[in-house]
């Protein structure tokens, strides 16, 4: 086999759907294209999907014979890195700020590519990062 | 702002890193990028990295003031998903087996879209689908 080339799903977890959905439909902006009650709530960004889970649904076997979906569930403070571009990372952290978000950390690796990190309101650690980071070119940032 | 267009990073995390690399470099082949010690094993998935933390080492604080890299670690079965074509299915479905990975589940959506689920070596849920399944053209399973 071919190693896999791109990556559809990234997941966190969070025991509140609604603060979940404001933070990341609400002050992030990213499109939301699903919520089911209190399992969870996906978001659309660029050619992926974001995925929030509430773990104590998650957990529970599917009874569903024709979607036998595994179970899964984390605990703890999750990551993930959104890439932006240098102005890009500007207009975030100022946005954060005015959602009432305090930015943990903002600094610039030893190539000099910036990274910003919040905290989601489930506590997970939400990195925005230059591209460049891992050798990118700045414009996967727009999509 | 205009919402994020790109996932960076994907996270995941395994008390193993050895185990890890051998299931995500050995079985799926995917570029290994950066291994440091029993902290993390990262990786490359077409336009964006894969994470493998472990959970231990990750919820210690920097050291270091000129990178203060917010703490982080989860615990339990994350998720997360890779793009595949149909006939890579079939060909991952093959590699995933010859390496002695049980596939968990192997159905198809109300969509139509495929998926198939094996956990990685630390209980983690791994993914593979359709880009269909969400909307997306099939050609982006090709980076």
């Amino acid at each position: 086999m071919r190693a896999p080339q791109h990556i559809l799903e990234t997941a966190l977890y969070a025991d509140d759907l609604d603060r979940a959905e404001q933070f990341y439909g609400g002050i992030l902006k990213l499109e939301k294209v699903s919520r089911v009650a209190d399992r969870h709530v996906f978001f659309r960004c660029g050619q992926a999907m974001l995925l929030i889970f509430n773990p104590a649904e998650t957990v529970k076997p599917s009874h569903n014979p024709d979607m036998p979906v595994p179970v899964h569930g984390a605990h703890g403070a999750g990551h993930m890195c959104f890439a932006a571009t240098g102005s890009q990372l500007d207009d975030i952290a100022t946005s954060l700020r005015q959602g009432g978000v305090a930015i943990e950390a903002d600094f610039q690796w030893p190539g000099g590519a910036r990274s910003i990190y919040v905290r989601d309101p489930a506590g997970n650690s939400i990195e925005f990062a230059e591209p460049r980071l891992w050798g990118f070119d700045e414009t996967i940032a727009n999509g």
